[in-house]
């Protein structure tokens, strides 16, 4: 046997197993009921984007170094999307007057940057999208809040587990226009300041843009206020004011949050959003009131992972049915087309193979299957199998017919 | 306004609204429940590939020009998955030791060509994979058959909408070999076989390659006639021997299978696989007995859409809040979250724009909502709300608690 190629997946990219699945699952099944409670409508769309929606409005660092981004042979420059913002608002301005306002929309895509790989962050990851249109007022971010909180909590995280970060752009610009500055130095401070904790002469590369010793103090703006007393009022308290908080892209207007784990061992952000009011106006429409957010799956993974809560659930057939020999093969087949009734009917699998009963038995159960339906001679004669429990090995007395056989398995 | 950006989505891919997401939505359900009661286990992967794996196994038309392949900044050359087989082979030789055989895996990738839009084939689409590893004989051609035909049957098609094609590339290779021809001459004319359909001159072409006139008349193979046997057991019977049915991909080593609709509508296959047991070996590792197939979601919606199978089920909020003005917004707030209880809850909106009552009415109504929940000044002092059927217009005589509204929208 050659070497052959290798077997890893590509770098940075994950394979799902179905373990690994079912906690990817896990994830997925907690984000669609909270966006189904809210009233948010699934909707989805091709990574493959064109490269410009992607130029307009989104942070430099996206924008240069860290997408996929090729040369179709149509000559069209395609991205494999880095974030869903500007999908979600291109299909809304393209069916902007068949669409029922204010619309709720949720998603949850696979998103690609080309970065070095390492804790919390991959080339490859899913991100649970949610956003309102056509909604101006504070409740809208008050809303996104709640879910990004919920959908921690039914996840099983406490409320000390995870704090609600909050600021706001309009304010933040409001502040650096009223200091003087002009809208150059605002957004390179503003850039320096969403980098403040890693940057470590902070100080020397702001006052170099400033001017002038750079120093920022902003009271806390009205809206974030209402945002933490309307939490209040839903019982949400793990929330505070973070002035130097801006979130990258450039496109926010108003409201920024995020949502980050508090052990300290996940430095980066489990979810962000905000709202924006502009984003439809690169597609040639008037700006609709906007705000969303999204949660990744790499970092919440994380946080899952270390709290014990990551797994998912059980994937296995729950039943293996295993004929004796050869000549019972098309008996064993016949009753596990009988336990298969409906969509109600158990996960049934069948093991044809010559190995011997016991290590069949032994694979069933490594794989997780609870039960075993044995047929041999006398249970492929009467139409029927033999149970047993592959965790306590218990075996029902007599052979059973599929009806008795689902009614034993509960 | 300026003219802004285009709106459509890439060339030859889909943007899934709410509707064409249910649509898709209702066909992954069936895959999935189909998989679940099979003993199928769901895993996945990422779309991005590298290159080589699809180089050693796989037909030349897909392996040269159709498929999306670049060159990443670490010199890497990265292929978007055009099919899964590979990636699944790859998974299994990874963890080839630690997996429990017979291994029954599943997955509802999306896949990638570079071709050209047209009906039935876009450059996107999603397949529904499913291979059992680990079972020689012919119960797993059957199985897989069978879990084909009722994933389309539960979708409401009957068995005389369409019809399963058998093959067996093992008998077309010994037949060629009895005949005399090279393993290249055998190679060439499968391939010209394979399009025997769409090619104007084959007989020529085929006696250029055969050196003589081609004449080809092979029986009925013995696996194949097993196989139809084994369906015809389990009440399948729409199931014909074509001889001349090869399938592009070169790794089939014994029977192969197609699905084909019967209306005449859609020309290409709804699926189709068959056994591949050396596959493994491009990775280094001896082969596993492995039989697969794929089914697509283009075709098989084409066929759905045109029997009037395709819509979906709603995704639209069931029950909409409406405050009667901004002094009952935080009212409307909390009997929406007085309905949202737990994961049985209904889906619930609230619509808190300055719009008018009827407009807002409405809007929900086109949405799909079945249920209005109207807050007005004395609704919110008493934290009830009145009820609108949408459909039929009915209201509440009396305002309603969020339990007793509940009870009354079922």
């Amino acid at each position: 046997m050659s070497k052959g190629l290798p077997t890893d997946p590509y770098k940075g990219v994950r394979d799902f197993y179905p373990a690994d699945f079912a906690k990817r699952e896990k994830i997925f099944s907690a984000w669609r009921a909270v966006s189904r409670r809210f009233g948010y409508e699934p909707y989805d769309a091709s990574p493959l984007e064109a490269t410009e929606i992607y130029a307009a409005k989104t942070g430099d660092e996206i924008v240069g170094e860290q997408t996929y981004t090729f040369t179709d042979r149509g000559d069209r420059s395609v991205t494999l999307r880095p974030e869903m913002t500007p999908t979600v608002a291109r299909m809304v301005a393209a069916r902007r007057r068949d669409l029922a306002f204010p619309l709720r929309f949720y998603s949850i895509p696979n998103l690609f940057r080309y970065e070095s790989p390492q804790r919390g962050r991959l080339r490859e990851h899913y991100q649970w999208n949610c956003d309102v249109f056509g909604i101006p007022g504070i409740e809208a971010e008050v809303e996104l809040i709640q879910m990004a909180v919920e959908s921690l909590q039914s996840l099983g995280l406490k409320p000390e587990n995870f704090e609600v970060r909050l600021n706001d752009r309009a304010a933040l610009s409001g502040w650096f226009e009223a200091q003087g500055y002009s809208n150059t130095q605002t957004k390179a401070l503003l850039r320096l300041l969403d980098k403040r904790r890693k940057i470590e002469d902070f100080d020397a590369q702001a006052a170099e843009v400033a001017g002038k010793p750079f120093v920022f103090e902003m009271g806390e703006p009205e809206s974030v206020r209402t945002v933490r007393e309307q939490l209040a009022l839903r019982k949400i308290t793990n929330v505070s004011f973070v002035p130097d908080m801006v979130r990258g892209f450039d496109y926010y207007t108003g409201v920024v949050f995020e949502v980050f784990e508090k052990s300290g061992k996940n430095p980066r952000s489990v979810a962000g959003g905000g709202r924006y009011d502009k984003l439809l106006e690169i597609f040639g429409e008037p700006g609709i009131p906007t705000a969303g957010f999204g949660m990744g799956d790499v970092v919440l993974g994380d946080v899952l992972e270390d709290a014990g809560l990551a797994a998912g659930e059980a994937t296995a057939p729950a039943v293996t049915v295993i004929p004796l020999a050869a000549e019972q093969v098309q008996a064993a087949e016949k009753f596990a087309d009988q336990l298969r009734c409906g969509r109600s009917s158990p996960s049934v699998a069948v093991d044809p193979t010559d190995r011997k009963l016991g290590d069949r038995l032994a694979t069933a159960g490594k794989r997780g299957s609870k039960f075993a339906a044995i047929v041999g001679p006398k249970e492929a004669a009467s139409g029927t199998a033999t149970l047993k429990n592959l965790e306590t090995a218990e075996q029902s007395a007599a052979p059973l017919t599929a009806e008795e056989f689902a009614k034993n398995i509960g």
